[in-house]
């Protein structure tokens, strides 16, 4: 037995949920290609996909679209927790507190092939209610009036954010801006889930296990990241510079770029910038739009030949702020949309594949030695 | 590449902490034997031991008691969302949800080998007020006013939970119990803790995956189990019948009994034991101690040949409550103890063997399809 570090390679378990081809830049969900579902579906279709393995027909999307709805009611005590944090809270961090706060109330939670996934649709629409009521008390807002609207989910969640939009334009980004971020295999947030249903824990507690690995910089932090380095160049007078001091120079990794399975263009970074470039249209927006492009050329110049190009958080940051989100909230909808692959990779794993997750660890310390009183130290 | 159920003997890092013989039945932390520990040494030496590798010397063990008293004193909003939340709520549900409180502050926590010790020095305070907290809400009591004490830790504790309660022997009781559940290798809970702090999340948002993980019922809800089945038996006199009844022919699991690692006594189990026969002197305690030293006969006659064997949760009841606590308190007791596992486990991989934990899944879904629109499914 030796150590296989960061578990590279090493199968968890089977899945017919996503596939990744990351030489030819391939993801699918369930064998449909992102990019028809992303351009064609709305999102609730893509949540009942995930979890019942087909796409729904209309009865089956009217019926998985109420169940979502009733999770928009959370419980108010819920809302309480969330209320008690700091306005400057960290925002995966307060999407943490409120899913333990949920977990209170599962004392012994029953897993079961036949109701898991109606409570999955319902904390489907419980994400977007705490989403939502964490935009707002980062504001300083009020909680949300909005939260029995049945109709749509991207729509029913900007509701709940900023009051009624209405702009169908912002709807319809936020509905492929979710579907994009539905899933993506096994990363570490997704191990953490599993790893956490497999003692049998309760549903809400292995989403908050995920969203405690989402929170670190290596996982869920690359949007935000690359949209501070576009804010940090300024202006695209100022692009070539930066690259050249920073990254040529100065060794300085580029944000939104590479992927451990991706070895060409992440097909979702391809739609992201599709969205970004037909939708924004405010002169700063627009700045940013030109500082990401002209350093998305200069970066795929430098490492396209090492397989290194810009990822899926490359311009999702662009997307969210053009949607009307500020940066410190970008994690957030990432986990937002993510819930629907965690829940789908849970259910999948103890309904049919359970066994605990235990792996071994190799002694490497001291042999035996006696113990000596501290007197005597 | 196929999948490794469970991991199961997948080794996920290297280890100087804790080593385990299986077959002999012996635990050792930092090559220091699990029984020598338990008899002579004051919980924070153990701290000690396992984050900086050695035990203390005098001024060194004030140092560390120093730095764990300044953990008693948790954030006020902490408290208030302890508060918020409903006095019967799962207790480890609580624990996630004000470690997720306490995670909302750390929004680039830095990860340093100078500052680590220090910070999950404090962060093992800060779970024994927390756990304190959370059994005064679950009673209706209000917060406790005893937090600034720094003499002992399990004094400090159960002052924090009961009032002073001066009761050198239940003290005594605490401290070993705090020291037999301190580590135990890379199980479940602990797992999830290093896969969170493998994407450099913070060190609270690591603690609440392992909580996740350690709520459910495969892994830290066995002293409960094993504790109700005594109560459910309820007599000396029923044990035959009851384990004929149930165990032999209703096929019944024996709660407390087995573990994936030892085949022989669990040497925990020894010493839990004999604190529960050297300490419990009231009526009702006495009984539940007979129905369990009589299970434990039938047990080990019926399944030792197969390798099963009592195991550490067995009699962690009984010392429970002999130290005063009550059933829906065992799970988060064995957490307030094994916190200084999880962060001594986190630590030493972060800084020294540091990889993002990614594995695979093994796609076994259909191929590409057509994605066909609604009107025509």
């Amino acid at each position: 037995m030796s150590v296989i570090p960061g578990l590279e390679d090493v199968a968890i378990k089977y899945t017919s949920l996503t596939s990744i081809d990351g030489q030819k830049g391939i993801l699918r969900y369930r064998g449909y290609d992102i990019k028809d579902l992303a351009y064609n579906a709305e999102y609730e279709e893509i949540v009942h996909l995930m979890f019942y393995g087909e796409l729904p027909r209309h009865d089956e999307l009217e019926r998985t679209k109420k169940n979502i709805a009733e999770g928009y009611k959370v419980p108010d005590f819920v809302i309480q927790v969330i209320r008690t944090l700091s306005s400057d809270s960290d925002a995966v961090a307060m999407m943490e507190t409120a899913f333990g706060a949920m977990a209170t109330t599962e004392k012994n939670f029953a897993w079961s092939k036949e109701k898991d996934k109606e409570i999955a649709l319902r904390i489907v629409g419980s994400t977007a209610r705490v989403v939502a009521e964490i935009y707002r008390r980062k504001r300083d807002m009020p909680p949300s009036t909005i939260h029995e609207k049945s109709g749509n989910y991207s729509e029913s969640f900007l509701n709940m954010c900023f009051g009624n939009i209405n702009e169908k334009e912002k709807i319809d980004a936020m509905n492929k801006a979710l579907i994009l971020y539905v899933d993506h295999e096994v990363p570490a947030s997704t191990t953490a889930a599993l790893v956490a249903s497999s003692t049998l824990s309760d549903m809400y507690s292995s989403i908050t296990a995920a969203l405690a690995a989402l929170k670190g910089p290596l996982h869920g932090g690359a949007a935000e990241a690359a949209y501070n380095q576009f804010l940090q160049i300024g202006s695209p007078n100022n692009v070539e510079e930066w690259f050249k001091k920073n990254v040529m120079e100065g060794k300085k990794r580029l944000m939104g770029f590479g992927h451990r399975v991706y070895k060409t263009y992440d097909p979702r970074m391809l739609i992201f910038k599709e969205i970004a470039k037909k939708s924004i249209s405010d002169e700063e927006g627009k700045k940013l739009l030109t500082v990401a492009e002209k350093l998305e050329e200069l970066g795929v110049k430098q490492f396209s030949s090492k397989g290194i190009y810009p990822n899926t958080d490359f311009y999702s940051g662009l997307v969210f702020r053009y949607i009307g989100f500020p940066v410190d909230m970008f994690t957030a909808l990432f986990a937002l949309a993510r819930v629907t692959g965690w829940l789908a990779h849970i259910m999948e794993y103890v309904e049919d594949q359970h066994r605990l997750i235990r792996p071994r660890a190799i002694y490497t310390g001291p042999e035996r030695r006696e113990y000596v009183p501290i007197e005597k130290r």
